[in-house]
C-alpha cells in the first residue's frame, strides 16, 4: 500500500495499451512479446484491481525492492504463455529466503514484455509497482542491469516455473547469476519467472533508471496521437526521445536460431528512398545489437535500436519480424551510465563478440 | 550430540580405512573414488574430533535429518579435490532455510566417495552420523534413493560449489531435483555439495537402508583380514556378503567418456581360468550397471556389480581401471526393496536405456 502523502497515480487496465507499446519501441526487438505482457497484466488488474505506480523519490532509504521479470527465449514465450501465478511464487520465495517484508515491485527493464510482468505481482498482493528499471532498454543477461555497476548483487534470486519448481540462488557474482538462473530456464522449459536484485529503496534510488513507466506510456500516446492526428508516427515518436531514423526498407530475410536459450539471429533490411540499393544487417540475440551497412556500422549496443513500422511507427519484435514488412530503423541514445568503461565491458558490441568500437550514436550520425 | 543412553559409538580417524574400502566395494566402480571421501573425512576428524556414529533406531520420530554429499562426475573429482567447506554450507544453507535445526547428517549412497563425505559435515559441526543410506549401494542420479520409493521428496535440497555459488532448490517431483541438481552441478564445473532428502526420524527408520556404516567397516575388516591371514580375499568377501564371482580375467579395453556430467563406459574383461577365451563387457554410468559375456547376461543393476583386484580383493573404480588389470567381478544381491515394480521403474536395468528384463542375481547364477 502507498503510504499517507506519497506521490503514487493509478493505472488502471486500459493504460496499459500506450505502456505496452512504448515497452516495445524500448525492447529493441526483445525483452519478449509485450502483447503477452500486456495480456498478463490486464489479466491480473481486471481480477486483483488497479496498480498503485509509486515515485522512486518516495521510497523510504531502507524499503525492500524486488524487481521480478520473466526469464528465457521470446520464441518460446509466445508459445508458452505464463499463467501469472508462478511470478507471485517467485516473489513470495525470495520474500521468504529474506525473512522480512518486500515493500515494491519493479521493472528489470524498460523494454518488452518484461516491463509489464511485474504488474501481475503488484495487482495480485497490493503492493506498489516503483516507476522505474534497471536497464533504461533490454537487454539479454542477467548481469546487464545498472546496479551491477555500483556493486549491487542480483542475488539472492528466485525462479520459478508453471510445473511448481523453484530455487533460490545465492552467487559470487552476478555473471554466475546469469550462468545458473540460465541453465535452470532451459530446464523449466526456456522460461521461467524470476524475482531478483532484492534492493533498497536507497540502492534503487541511485542505481536504477526513473520514471520508466511513465516514459513508456509517453511514447505510446505519442505514436497513438500522432497516427490520430495523420502525422508521421515513426519521425514524430523518433523525435520525442532525441533519436535518429537510421534506415528505411523493406525486410529481405531474417535468420533466427535458439541457442543456449537465447533467440539469435540476423535480419536484411534492403533500402528504400535514400537507402536504395543498399542492405543493412542488423544482429540480434533477443534485442537488436548491432546495425551494419556493409562495413559502414550505423549503430550498436548499447544504444538503442529499434525496428517500427515504416507507416504506424509500431515497432516490431525480433520474432515478429516477417520477410516484405517496409520498416524504419531508428536509433536511440542509452543511458549514459551505459556509456562509462565498465558500463561497456558489460554491455559494449564487445561482450556480445563484435569487433567494433563503441561510439555514441549522436557522432555516428553526425560523423 | 548423543542424547542420554543412545546408542552411539565413536568412530576414530583410523577406522576410516576399512570403512573407506568397504565403501569402494558397495560403490560398484561409482560414486567417486572413497581414497578422497577417506582422506577428507579424516583431515575433519583430525581437526575438528571424532564423530559419533548413531543407531538410526535411536532416533526420535520428529529428529530432523538430512543427508549430504557430492554430486558429479567422479573422473572430475579425482582432479578438483573439495575442500570441505561447501559440503557445510550445503548443510547450512538447508538448515537455514528449514528455519529448525537439523539433528543429524547420513550418508547418501552406501558406495564409494559419498559414504565418507557426511563425516565432515558431523565432525566439523559436532552432529552424529546416522548409520543408514538411501541406497545400500551407490547409483548415479538424485531419485535412485529408496525414501522415493515411500513418496519421501528429496527437496528443499541445498547445492553449493568451491567458488561460494549456491542454491536451494524445491520439485515436484524428485526426478526434477536430478534434472535442476544436474545442470547447477554442472554449471559449478562438474562436481558440487549437496545437502538433500531432509527427512523425520521415523522416515530415515521406515525408507533408508538401515547400519550402513557397520556394514562398510565389517567389509573393510574382512578384506583385511584375509589378506593378513594369507587367504583369498575375494572368496571370502564375496561369501560374507552372499554374493557371486561371476567373472575372473584381465582388463582388456576400458572406453571412457564423460558426458551430461557422469562417467560413461565400458570395460572390456579377457576371462581366465574357467572363462578363458571369452570377453566379459561391464557398462557403467559412474557405477558398473550390466554384466554381459556376449548375448549372456551375467548380472544387471540394481544388484552390485563389483570389480575386485584378484589378488588382494581391493575394490577398483570405474575410473581407476586400467588395461592389464588381473580382476574378479562379484555380484552381490541389492536390497530386496529396489527388486519392487516401482524400484525396478527407478533404477532397473530399463531406466538405463537396456533392454534387458532384470533377474535377481541368485537365479542368474543358479540358471
Amino acid at each position: 500500500m502507498a503510504r499517507k502523502g506519497e506521490q503514487v497515480r493509478t493505472i488502471p487496465a486500459e493504460a496499459l495499451d500506450d505502456i505496452a507499446r512504448g515497452a516495445a519501441l524500448l525492447g529493441t526487438g526483445g525483452g519478449g512479446d509485450p502483447y503477452i505482457g500486456k495480456l498478463m497484466a490486464q489479466h491480473a488488474i481486471r481480477r486483483f484491481g488497479s496498480v498503485s505506480l509509486l515515485d522512486p523519490l518516495e521510497l523510504a532509504d531502507d524499503d525492500l525492492v524486488a524487481p521480478t521479470a520473466m526469464m528465457g527465449a521470446p520464441t518460446v514465450m509466445v508459445e508458452k504463455v505464463p499463467r501469472g501465478a508462478e511470478i507471485v511464487t517467485a516473489f513470495k520465495e525470495l520474500e521468504s529466503y529474506l525473512g522480512r517484508p518486500i515493500r515494491a515491485t519493479m521493472s528489470c527493464e524498460a523494454g518488452g514484455l518484461n516491463s509489464t510482468t511485474p504488474f501481475s505481482v503488484a495487482a495480485e498482493l497490493g503492493i506498489p509497482l516503483v516507476d522505474a528499471d534497471m536497464m533504461g532498454r533490454a537487454f539479454p543477461e542477467l548481469q546487464m542491469c545498472m546496479p551491477s555497476l555500483f556493486g549491487v548483487s542480483a542475488t539472492p534470486m528466485a525462479i520459478a516455473d508453471e510445473k511448481g519448481n523453484s530455487a533460490v540462488i545465492n552467487t559470487v557474482s552476478n555473471h554466475w547469476t546469469e550462468t545458473m538462473a540460465r541453465t535452470l530456464t532451459i530446464d523449466m522449459g526456456c522460461s521461467a519467472m524470476i524475482a531478483i536484485y532484492p534492493m533498497t529503496g536507497k540502492q534503487v534510488k541511485e542505481t536504477c533508471v526513473l520514471n520508466t513507466i511513465t516514459l513508456l506510456e509517453h511514447i505510446g500516446r505519442t505514436l497513438r496521437e500522432a497516427n490520430a492526428a495523420h502525422q508521421d508516427p515513426v519521425t514524430t515518436v523518433t523525435r520525442a526521445l532525441n533519436g535518429h531514423v537510421i534506415w528505411r526498407g523493406k525486410v529481405q530475410d531474417v535468420a533466427r536460431r535458439t541457442e543456449t536459450g537465447f533467440a539469435r539471429g540476423e535480419a536484411t533490411i534492403r533500402g528504400v528512398d535514400a537507402f536504395d540499393g543498399r542492405d543493412l544487417t542488423v544482429s540480434f540475440q533477443n534485442e537488436f545489437l548491432v546495425a551494419q551497412d556493409g562495413d559502414h556500422v550505423l549503430a550498436t549496443t548499447p544504444d538503442l535500436i529499434s525496428m517500427l513500422d515504416a507507416e504506424t511507427g509500431e515497432p516490431i519484435t525480433t520474432e515478429g519480424l516477417r520477410y516484405g514488412f517496409r520498416v524504419a530503423v531508428v536509433a536511440l541514445p542509452c543511458d549514459i551510465r551505459w556509456r562509462s568503461d565498465a558500463g561497456l565491458r558489460l554491455v559494449g558490441p564487445g561482450y556480445f563478440g563484435y569487433d567494433i568500437p563503441y561510439v555514441p550514436i549522436e557522432e555516428r550520425v553526425s560523423a
